[in-house]
């Protein structure tokens, strides 16, 4: 083992404060990586202050992070995809049970037995895993991405969980050259939705509550902006949607959107609004439409996605900021304060 | 034109009554046809007493009826599909506009101009057009299905609206051999639902609120029976089923069937609850499920069920009546007193 720098939580309602933690030797199959950016997803602040207590309850001290990117300083003996110096990233999860049949198909965000990047029983040392708001981090090279040379690596961190749990789902349900996408809400999710579903080729529709995000939609790649108050901008797009990306963890809606697609037409979910959507039947049953889910994607997904985002030079827009902001960050997340991802700049960590 | 039986209502509150009505002489592409059997779908019920007002308000006089079987009487001088004496069905449309996408791909259900089999305005008489409830109709050979000849003719009347109605989405949503499939809700859709999954070489699980439909269900084709009250015999299936025919129109908790879905499993709506349906988006998040909805069939898909059926020598389980007891039937429908559907037997239009 050795000591690494770290910012963690002590409970459910303090600040992130420095401290370090211990890590694993790299076992033969593990890639040791030097931390250079992470980005800060909502779901850290969920997990920090154990909103989500009844399906995750959190241990702390809990050090949260799963958008990292760094740069390779050991691997074990046995690695083959890694080598000292390398780029490499790592996103939610640092290990899966293998022989599932969702671990075969890759798909190993389903599988059982995953271990989460940060708060999952961690099998090398006991205790919970810690996550990316570190200097360092060990990780099976089988959960380690290789990162594309051409890109801004503090705009890379958010790829690793906003780019790939919208670039997932836009795969998923077809969406190719001259469909017709929505994207609701233009957030840390949305707006990575909007530059891969235009990369994608796709004519890109943001729906917004905010009329000053017109300029920005436009700019990230949206071929056009609908304010969604507008009830007869809105109906303009009655059944012509082939998909709707819903990234709106907030109450809203979800059947005026249903209304907008057309037949055999697909939203999913990426947000997880806290109470249940009510949904009227009638809105699925007229063109055979559907409404779903999805989280993240697997391991090969995710490097089609980094791989993608090579080709395309796609990055999400961010703020970085020293890790000693972090705490400050988290206030101004949930005031949506933030273009569209903080990104933290590990090198804060570092002596000065 | 010429004057046809049939039974109508004169307003929302009136019985059905014996009555007569006008048809049309064949055109060229028309087939004319006696109606040996009609079946009872609860879409007559809902049009008849005008419960649909605000999306398809009911015109009167009404004749409901889009479950048709019959036998060839006269045939325009173009069909080439039909001779006298054929076998013959009609289902839930009559007409459509044959030329957009929809109608281009064989999925006239989703034509913006599809004209029903009753109560939508009838391009060749004016007025509406009236169903099946009736002695005689006229169809355009493209809207009339082949009728294998070794089925019951009194059970395949519902197959025109109840058979294609589950048929579709089972076939849409992939249900082959070896798959695992729910039924909810063990009544007109439902048993259909059951007898083809079952065909289909499903592994077929009945959800019902009776224990006392357990027999039957087990008769009908299900492998297994599930009382959904029992909260710990569902959680025996949690993540286990590809897809679930939901055909349940009352009030329940969609919930509780999505967390039995396994990954990127379905859940499609046949029955249309009143009220939105509260959906919670973790139950869609995890495993990539979804939930759709369907209605009826194309024209192509509905003469493949028709076939399917015959192979298969599947039909509905009915209860023959004469048209005098339709009245009777409805009330009974109301309190779900049939096994599993109504058929009415237009002999009993002839006179005495």
């Amino acid at each position: 083992m050795y000591t690494a720098k770290a910012y963690s939580a002590a409970s459910a309602t303090s600040s992130l404060a420095s401290t370090t933690i211990q890590r694993r030797e790299p076992t033969p199959h593990d890639v040791q990586m030097d931390i250079l950016f992470c980005g800060i997803c909502h779901s850290d602040l969920h997990q920090v202050r154990n909103e989500w207590k009844n399906v995750m309850p959190t241990v702390y001290p809990c050090v949260p992070g799963h958008e990292i990117v760094g740069r390779v300083t050991r691997v074990g003996a046995a690695v083959t995809k890694f080598k000292p110096g390398d780029l490499s990233a790592v996103g939610c999860m640092v290990d899966s049970d293998r022989t599932c049949r969702e671990c075969q198909a890759g798909l190993e965000q389903f599988c059982p037995n995953m271990t989460l990047t940060y708060n999952s029983p961690d099998k090398h040392l006991g205790g919970v895993t810690y996550g990316g708001y570190s200097d360092s981090i060990v990780v099976d090279e089988r959960f380690v991405l290789r990162v594309p040379s051409n890109l801004n690596l503090a705009g890379v961190a958010p790829l690793l969980c906003a780019g790939i749990t919208t670039y997932s789902p836009l795969r998923h349900w077809g969406v190719t050259n001259g469909k017709k996408v929505g994207v609701v809400g233009l957030g840390g999710l949305g707006h990575m939705g909007v530059k891969i579903a235009h990369a994608l080729g796709a004519h890109v529709v943001v729906f917004t509550t905010s009329p000053n995000k017109k300029e920005d939609a436009l700019r990230l790649g949206a071929d056009e902006v609908v304010v969604s108050r507008n009830a007869n901008e809105m109906k303009k797009h009655t059944g012509s949607f082939d998909f709707i990306l819903d990234a709106v963890s907030a109450e809203h809606d979800i059947n005026t959107y249903l209304n907008l697609l057309g037949r055999d037409g697909n939203i999913t979910l990426v947000g997880a609004p806290e109470h249940p959507l009510p949904v009227a039947a009638f809105g699925l049953i007229f063109g055979r439409r559907s409404l779903s889910g999805s989280a993240i994607g697997g391991i090969p997904e995710t490097q089609e996605m980094l791989d993608f985002c090579g080709k395309h030079n796609i990055t999400a827009d961010v703020e970085v900021i020293p890790i000693q902001k972090v705490n400050e960050a988290y206030d101004r997340l949930l005031k949506s304060d933030v273009k569209y991802r903080f990104s933290l700049d590990m090198a804060s960590l570092k002596p000065e």
